[in-house]
C-alpha cells in the first residue's frame, strides 16, 4: 500500500507534470483538501479537470487558513482526523491513495504532517511525493521575470505573524519570496516600501484560475482584501545583462 | 513570432509539466543548450525522449559550466552568438522558437540572458515562460523530505566563488539549497560539518538520469568528483509535528 503526495501547481491544469498526472489518473482514492465538506477547494479543481467527476475522488476536511498564532487544537484535529481516514482507506482496500496538495507537497505543504501521522497509524505503508510548480514560480512566468540570475540569492518565507523576518531579509542581497501575506498585505508592502524594494515587487492572486491577478505590488489598491494565499517577489537591483556574476 | 523559454525539470522526462510539453511538441523549433556541438546535454536527452529523432531540435552551444570568477568574454560571446541564432531563425521562419533549459527558465537559467539579447537583436518578438521543476523540488521528492514546514524560511544560493555567503545563511534559521558546489564540495561540506548540519544535510547529482545519486552528504566519499551540477540541502532542526508554527 502507497501514500503518494501530488503537487498539482498553483491553479491552472497544465502546470502538473506528466508524473503528476499519471498519478493521479492510476490511483484507487485521489484525496482533495478542503475547508468545509461541500466547499470545492483549488487543488479539487485541477483533480477535476483531468478526472471529471469521477468517484475515486474525495473531499478531506484540513482547517488550512486557521490563524497560527492561536491554539492549535482544530489544526491537529483535523490531521488527525485526515490520517485515520486515509490510514482506514488504506487498511481496507490497500492500493495506491494520493493526496492532492496545491504547489508542491516539499513546499509549505500540509502533506508531510498527513504522510507522519499516517506512518504512525499504519508503519508498513510507502510513502512518496511527486514535484509540482510552486507559487513563485508561476508568478514569475506571468510576470515575465527571472526569480534569480547569477550568484543571487532567493529567500522565500510564510509572512504569517508579523513582518520582522521579512524586513531583515530585505536588508540582504538577493530576491525575497513572501507567502501567505494576503492578510498582512498592507503592512508588507509597507515594510517592502520603507526597503526601497516598491518598485521591483510583484503581486499575485488566484494563479491559474479565471480570477487571477499579477500585478507589480505598487498597483494593488486594495490591499485589505487579498486572500491568504498571495505571493509577493521582490527582486533585487539588477545591473546589465550578466553583470551579477 | 514568439520565443518561449520552457523548464525541462532536472533530468526525468516525466518531470515536465503539461503546458511546457505541448510547446515543445507544437514548437516550429526546439533549441537545446549543449556544451559542444557534437555533445548531446541533459536538456536534448529530455525533449528527445518525447521527440525522438525529430529535425526541429537543433542545438545551441553555451559555455555553461565556464569559471565564473575569470573573464566572461567566453559566456558572453556564446550568449550573443546564440541569440544571433535565434533572432535569425525568427527573422527567416517565424513562428514559435522553443528554448529548453533544466529546471526552471526563471531560477538560475540562462534563458533571461538569451531572451534579452534576442528581444534587442528583435524588438517585435513576444517572449514567454513555461515553469520547470527544480533540482532542489526533486531532491527532496528523492530523499523523502519536506524542504520546508510551518514558518521555516527557504535560502537558495549557487556556491560559485566562496562559501562565504553559505556560512551565512546556515547561521539563520531554515532551510540553506546550494546548487552548483560541486566543484566546491570539500570547502561546502567542511561549512556545513562546522555549523553542525551535516546530519542534516542530502546530497544529490544526475537527478532523474540513470547516474542519479541522492544520499546524505555525510555518505559522500567522493567530494573531489562531483559534477558542477550538484544540490545540497540543509534541513533546519525540527521538532514534533507543527512545533514550528
Amino acid at each position: 500500500m502507497r501514500l503518494v503526495g501530488v503537487g498539482v501547481g498553483p491553479g491552472d491544469p497544465e502546470m502538473l507534470t506528466l508524473a503528476a498526472l499519471r498519478e493521479i489518473r492510476d490511483a484507487d482514492t485521489v484525496y482533495v483538501p478542503v475547508l468545509a465538506p461541500d466547499e470545492q477547494g483549488r487543488a479539487e479543481a485541477i483533480v477535476r479537470s483531468h478526472l471529471g467527476g469521477d468517484e475515486r475522488v474525495r473531499r478531506l476536511v484540513f482547517a488550512l487558513a486557521d490563524p497560527v498564532d492561536g491554539p492549535q487544537e482544530r489544526r491537529r484535529r483535523h490531521w488527525d482526523d485526515a490520517a485515520e481516514t486515509v490510514a482506514e482507506r488504506l487498511r481496507d482496500q490497500g492500493g495506491t491513495v494520493v493526496f492532492a496538495t496545491l504547489g508542491d507537497p516539499a513546499v509549505y505543504s500540509t502533506f508531510s504532517y498527513l504522510a507522519a501521522a499516517v506512518a504512525e497509524l499504519l508503519p508498513e505503508v510507502e510513502i512518496a511525493t511527486v514535484p509540482g510548480i510552486t507559487a513563485m514560480q508561476a508568478t514569475a512566468s506571468q510576470a515575465g521575470i527571472a526569480l534569480t540570475e547569477g550568484s543571487e540569492q532567493l529567500t522565500v518565507m510564510p509572512v504569517l505573524r508579523d513582518v520582522t523576518a521579512l524586513r531583515a531579509a530585505l536588508q540582504a542581497r538577493g530576491t525575497v519570496v513572501a507567502y501567505k501575506g494576503g492578510r498582512r498585505l498592507g503592512e508588507l508592502r509597507d515594510a517592502i516600501g520603507e526597503s526601497g524594494a516598491l518598485g521591483r515587487s510583484v503581486y499575485a492572486e488566484h494563479l491559474g484560475t479565471p480570477d487571477a491577478r499579477v500585478l507589480p505590488l505598487a498597483e494593488v489598491s486594495d490591499v485589505d482584501d487579498a486572500p491568504y494565499l498571495s505571493t509577493v517577489v521582490v527582486l533585487p537591483p539588477r545591473g546589465g545583462r550578466g553583470e551579477q556574476w
